[in-house]
């Protein structure tokens, strides 16, 4: 039932594919390996996996060939499984897939007859453009980027080089995406910030004339929104992973290198340094400065400052440490909380000593 | 102003309606009923219906002429409205309105001149395609199906029969839908799972090269996204129902029957047993198991296992009576504990028993 | 790096555009401005504003020609930048740039050659449809509204008067739109509501034959989801403003001008009155009622019905004062809790009591 990569290495042995990944057999060598699969799905003659430790049983009762492994696993040794040994599996995993898995859908070079470019466009060597494309004047799309069916380009905005495209994006007007950036369906880059002034009542539209700078090597997820600036550029540094269903309010800046879950939100004008983190649906209030590397796990909402490196929880989020802590007593507290019973016995010796000293005052002679 | 549906059973009796439902009626059964409206809505001569308790006061005051129930109402009977008395009224109505209700729109059946079908496309019997709806090469739609305008369908994907599919859906190559599906508007199936090695402090992408499996009698809301995995299958079980904006990311295994509540997520790997309730923004963390019937209340937080028939709410979340409790005890705490004035109290206490005490040994002769 | 409007005021002095705001000029009223910028990107010859408190450092910094302020600011006197004093910077700085900035992109006058217009749709006088837009029969668009490419309106919808519908949006049949609204991109107005009836052990769906009125001067943000009403009405009050990836659920009343932040949801037949305002992430439960004015922090959830002027945070929200105060007791909580050590000090106090008593009772005479 499940699905597998039929064009995988077909008739590559375990030796060949270690070759490629700089990796080493432990095993035969020679075992001929017709595809790729997850470790609960392989069948004999197929090559899987194994990197999260979660998956330890499976990896003890696969049916694959061979497992792509970070070191040696005696269980595979002793079933007679041929293990690929790498120092990274799962970028080594990335790698052979890349080399050998179907390559992802694209349209065919050229512009599809019905795609509508606007006179002034600017359309680069080996592009790719697929039906009901519509591209506004003064658009620049780079060489060898792909745009598949439907996709919205506004007028005076810039796609670079080796881009991937999904359907059904949108791309304002003259909001900027660099090269070998991929946005996956339903996308929208550039639609205007959420700002208004209160003027007798009613919510006064600010007009939004900042725009998008989307840099190199960023991936962003399907359906996920990022709103252009009210002025100036709302920013995705380079190489930064968003993941499906994101927002990211007008003005933010986003370092390079983050990874964004989905579902997280970030309101505006706050500015991430590089390498941030931030779990599924996850919130971070406007107008904050997050320092490099900091963590803010799933749910969480962050409404201060952060120093580079910290790793928060909860919402308001603490420290993950403390976040911790404050799990373990506020189930206590649920459960009445073992301060109760410690202040009932308390109250029963206070109340057992009053009666004493009574007793004690009213028989002395004194 | 209230929208009515007007080609509703017009002059049809109450009578004819319980008939139509296996109900009976309370009142006059020749009350002619010309449309349905929801209670404080209806006008004389129009049919309402009554299952949640908290609309008891517009129960009392409607001006409907007939009401669908689950049980007798003496507060109907004493105003003289007829009453159709049906086991469940929420089935009732939905089978009543099936059969009088304006159809959804549809595309008139055949292959709109714009739409740009691949050769090799097999298209079935009474398939309805709107403008502008792309499909890939090798993909198949099953007999009966509707496709609205807008729709792109990648190469080799599989769409059942008597499926409904809104405008602006992306179905990416690969994946497979099954019969009697309905997409909203701008669903994504398929769109590459979140998957990234860390390889010289860059996110090097980890290819996605499965598909998303979508079973029979699923409907999906609006703009909701489903990843496919990076092996393998993604799969939504049948008869499951999902609402708007969620995600679903790759990897993960939906069993059948299952409800999902708008905004909810579900991290990659997880696996939901049949019959699971999620409600609104919540959300799974990933590489765990939902067991069945499990139901998690809005915004909690799951990120263990958990057992057959947990009712779980909180982030992080925990058994829904404990949470009660913790709800109590934290309103409590905030309002800065009953427990902090006993102490004060004990404090209070304890000093004057030193005191005594002090005095006592001071006047003691000993 | 940063963008900026070039179309801004040139050759505008300062005391011309004070006059234009009905402002007044602190300092040159003769320096003249070239374009527009925030603070920290402003360049010399700019127009700046300031307005956020949070930004005061880079008001003393600013390298812009003038800047507009609700206040007169010593430091830009010092400093020799001209100051254009209103009463409201927001509102007035959004007056300025709505005369100065360029305009939003619109499709030309008339209707593209490629748009599919069912006969017998209605399109007003200087209408601007764009390539492949999809309008059903009976469908009206009133004069002057713009409709930019891939937008789909079902049959029977009505769009009022100078609205901006940007791409893929899709609003569904008999779906109704005022004046002077904006919908960004990716928005669906009329999905069919969540509501299914259980009936052996599946859930059988309750058709959504009502529809959705969204009034005049709304505004909709990117991928934000609408659903229909199972009967009557989901509606969206006059001058409510709605941020991106929202979910309304059916049956929804959200009052006038309200304000609804990103990724915020409303269950179903929840009612809004006036001016109330959702932060981001936050969730309302389905039939309750909250009053005017109510403001509900990000990532809060309400679950009851809440009085005019609340003020509420927390999942499950409580009075902000409150959940401030629970903020403050939960930290002591995680840290161990004051009331341990007050707990241990008064428990040592007590058995010291206790010894001390047991050596007088042991020691007197009687």
């Amino acid at each position: 039932m499940s699905q597998r990569v039929t064009s995988g290495p077909a008739g590559v042995s375990a030796g060949q594919v270690a070759g490629l990944l700089g990796g080493k057999v432990i095993g035969d060598a020679a075992t001929l390996l017709s595809g790729f699969s997850a470790l609960a799905d392989a069948g004999p003659g197929e090559l899987s996996f194994f990197s999260n430790p979660r998956y330890e049983s499976q990896l003890a009762s696969t049916r694959a060939a061979a497992v792509l492994v970070g070191a040696e696993h005696p269980v595979l040794t002793n079933r007679g499984v041929a293990q690929v040994v790498v120092a990274n599996p799962d970028a080594a995993l990335g790698a052979l897939v890349q080399q050998f898995a179907p390559p992802a859908e694209r349209p065919p070079v050229g512009i599809h007859p019905s795609a509508v470019i606007a006179d002034g466009a600017l359309i680069g060597e080996n592009v790719a453009i697929g039906p009901f494309v519509v591209i506004g004047s003064g658009a620049k799309i780079g060489a060898g980027t792909a745009i598949h069916a439907h996709v919205v380009i506004g007028s005076g905005a810039t796609v670079g080089r080796d881009c991937l495209i999904w359907p059904q994006v949108t791309i304002r007007e003259r909001c900027t995406v660099g090269s070998r950036v991929i946005l996956h369906p339903g996308v929208v880059i550039g639609s205007d910030g959420f700002g208004y002034a209160p003027v007798d009542g009613r919510h006064m539209k600010i007009p939004q004339v900042g725009n998008v700078v989307v840099e190199d090597d960023v991936e962003i997820g399907a359906n996920t929104t990022v709103d252009r600036a009210r002025f100036g550029t709302t920013r995705i540094g380079a190489g930064t992973k968003i993941d499906n269903l994101v927002q990211i309010a007008h003005n933010v800046q986003v370092g390079a290198h983050c990874l964004i879950v989905a579902q997280a939100g970030i309101a505006g004008s706050t500015k991430l340094a590089d390498r941030v983190v931030l779990g599924g649906q996850s919130g971070l209030a406007g107008h904050i400065e997050i320092g490099e590397g900091v963590m803010v796990a799933g749910q969480s909402g962050v409404s201060k400052n952060q120093p580079a490196g910290a790793i928060l929880r909860g919402s308001p989020a603490i420290d993950h440490e403390l976040a911790k802590q404050l799990d373990v007593n506020l189930r206590r507290l649920a459960r009445g909380g073992g301060e109760l019973r410690v202040i009932r016995d308390l109250t029963d010796r206070i109340a057992a000593l009053e009666r004493r000293l009574e007793s004690l005052a009213t028989a002395d002679p004194l």
